[in-house]
């Protein structure tokens, strides 16, 4: 069995067992059999940490079935975090593309054990981060509900929120929400910590123990460090005056807040599409500019090795910088001042293109399915669901079966990632050693 | 002056040249001075072969008016064609990046006299084919209209086509022709021609005459004309395709006809997004996904060496070629048993980027403008006038003067190409002779 097949068939196998777990009575509050679309949909969007949802999860699944899905939230989102971190730290040791992609042909996942540290590690962080995150909360829920309730309530948000989950229990997100300093703060800086990825808190965290303890600052941090801080900074700026331009007047929105809660609520909208997924304002009251923005940030996403889904910071980053380096005549691509390898170029590429074909052939099927639904609200759907954000304009429970087979299928295409999913389909690739001549080309 | 210079500026100033004809009381049906940013989109639309309009050109220019549009497009589509033919050969030649940026610094246009015979060479095959197209459509309006107004109109419309350009004397474009068989097939072959490439018409007419000399066929065809050729196949396949399913049971543009004019329809369909912009149905009236499938193709558009805009379809390839290559694990990049230059892949990534941000950049500038108007119908127009396509949903005459001017300047820089636009900017590219390391970072 080969790395992207254990991933893709464990994601599917996880899936499958959730949507067991979520049809049966005990886990429904009406205490009958369940929707196995409905089952199916949801065990999808919480192990592939997506958000969407078909049904209320506070008022529909009861305590048992709340307690499945923040499981599957759980078990889905320390999983991608672990895979991708496994192989962001596999690519640190200079293998090329074709070295790596036979090394996930020949590693068997049992061969893996020297992992098993790194995954200890990665599972202690997560539940650090979601345990201050659900004490932070907590002392908020419990000025306004009993304590057992306020625990569940501060418990499930922490944890969805670090896996950028979007899972919440309140029927409208965290809108009634929307002006409360500690909870936009609580929530912002869990999404944020848990789409910035693994390795880049580590290094926050050494180099923070390394000046403490006085130690000469030797730290060099990494390319990926570099990269993934400096795009995810310049994703939220972007957002926050985009959405504080587009969305100033909109009485639905921004427009009726005092200049605080205007601030306060951009700058929540500019951190949910790092794949978070939770709303404090109703997107299908936004303008059409704010929500294409969304769409644009949605479609980027997070960082590698995090649990945020998208094409990711990193591949945005290449695409900019072999912007810039053709505009300077450049014929290498730099960061940093370090080369990006031209294996990463042609990786980047790929990705895109499969990530546009994605959302393209998933908005076409939706639109075909259901004529009625505006294009914009589609396109939002399709991208929330690839890029595994779980916003949406409020079309998700009304759309036919035939639409939500579609979401789940973009949800799961998403979350394993297009490269791996064929990958994983079309198994062992055979380098050729054939040395063709080059050829140009006019392009654009 | 450098060649990016030379190619933005002689546009710039041909639009200015033009805007002034066009504002003259002469050019006018009316006889009175004409406004002024009519004249200035009317110009633009036309040198940039875009054909995107604010008024009837049939009904509010006078026979002088059209003229100089058709003057102006005949200059744009011949401009462009020639200038991307002597950069293509150039690019033959085996020249880097780097190279062909420097030489473009260097070189001043007047050195390029040694082009003047490929100039020659490329009029007078443009004359040839608008001359056989005028003299094949004059058949066909010579039954309806008198022979002044039939030569005037097979003129018209041939020189148009070809151009790519769109422009057409009737007020419904040739929604009336929609099921003339002489028409469609007179048209579609001289956008596809038109939108193949100088480069790739003579290697057909090479490979032709050696055959007819009976010679020992020894014509080896250049990538650029095999990627040009088969892509543009498969894009027309697609459309067909997709247009057929997208439309067949919508009553407002294929529902009502019968197979065969079911069948003429999407080829027309499916042809005119390779940025040629005549229409047979009405856009306003088409489903979602019918016009989704045409912003796809309109944004690819044509083949480089030609009169048509979009990314080019060699762009598209490479795109598509990386993600094959991805998929099977490959470190180099082929198409037809030749190596894609890094080069290459580096400048397709800041083509296909540069292009989506001012797109994105269009877009949201227009929905900001003129919020009221669907998203969907924004995005189709945005990307109509980057493209150069001209197809329209019928809200150009009606966006505000901001929106007029956004579309002014995304034809402009949809036409020189964002990079072109931006080296003429930035001009002397200096490449740095540092050599920094590799590093690897995670994408997707
Ligand atoms: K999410
Ligand atoms: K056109």
């Amino acid at each position: 069995m080969t790395v992207p097949r254990t991933i893709c068939l464990g994601f599917l196998a996880l899936i499958l067992v959730g949507t067991g777990l979520l049809t049966l009575p005990i886990s429904l509050q009406s205490g009958q059999w369940g929707d196995v679309l409905t089952a199916l949909f949801t065990s999808t969007s919480a192990v592939c940490v997506t958000g969407l949802v078909v049904v209320d999860t506070g008022t529909y699944f009861s305590g048992f079935g709340q307690f499945c899905v923040l499981l599957l939230i759980q078990l889905g989102g320390l999983g991608y975090m672990t895979a991708t971190t496994i192989l962001l730290l596999l690519l640190g040791r200079r293998f090329g593309l074709r070295d790596k992609v036979a090394l996930q042909q020949t590693l068997d996942i049992e061969e893996l054990s020297g992992a098993v540290q790194l995954v200890k590690s990665i599972v202690a962080l997560t539940l650090l981060i979601e345990l201050m995150g659900a004490i932070a909360m907590f002392s908020v829920f419990s000025q306004t509900y009993s304590t057992g309730r306020s625990l569940w309530l501060a418990l499930f948000h922490s944890v969805s929120a670090f896996n950028n989950a979007g899972f919440g229990l309140f029927p409208d997100s965290l809108i009634s929400y929307a002006t409360s300093v500690p909870i936009n703060l609580i929530i912002t800086a869990l999404i944020i910590l848990g789409g910035i990825g693994y390795q880049v808190m580590m290094e926050v965290f050494f180099w923070g123990r390394d000046r403490l303890k006085g130690k000469p600052n030797r730290t060099c941090f990494s390319l990926n460090f570099k990269v993934a801080t400096s795009t995810t900074l310049a994703l939220l700026l972007l957002g926050f005056v985009g959405f504080l331009g587009a969305e100033f007047r909109n009485p639905n929105t921004l427009g009726q807040l005092d200049a605080p809660a205007k601030f306060l609520v951009s700058w929540f909208m500019s951190v949910t599409p790092r794949t978070a997924g939770f709303n404090t304002i109703d997107y299908g009251r936004m303008t059409t500019t704010g929500l294409f923005i969304t769409i644009a940030l949605m479609f980027v996403g997070a960082s590698p090795g995090s649990t945020g889904g998208g094409i990711k910071t990193t591949t945005m980053r290449i695409l900019f910088e072999c912007t810039r380096a053709v505009l300077r005549g450049k014929e290498e691509v730099l960061c940093y001042r370090r080369q990006i390898p031209n294996t990463l170029l042609i990786k980047a590429i790929g990705v895109v293109f499969g990530s546009v074909m994605t959302v393209i052939l998933a908005t076409v099927l939706i639109t075909l399915a259901d004529p009625s639904i505006e294009f914009t609200l589609v396109l939002f759907e399709a991208v929330s669901a690839f890029a595994t954000v779980g916003l949406s304009t409020g079309i998700t429970a009304s759309v036919s079966a035939l639409s939500k087979v579609v979401l789940i299928i973009t949800m799961y295409v998403g979350r394993v990632g297009v490269l791996m999913l064929m990958l994983a389909l079309l198994g062992d690739p055979k380098p050729s050693s054939i040395n063709y001549p080059q050829e140009n080309l006019l392009v654009g």
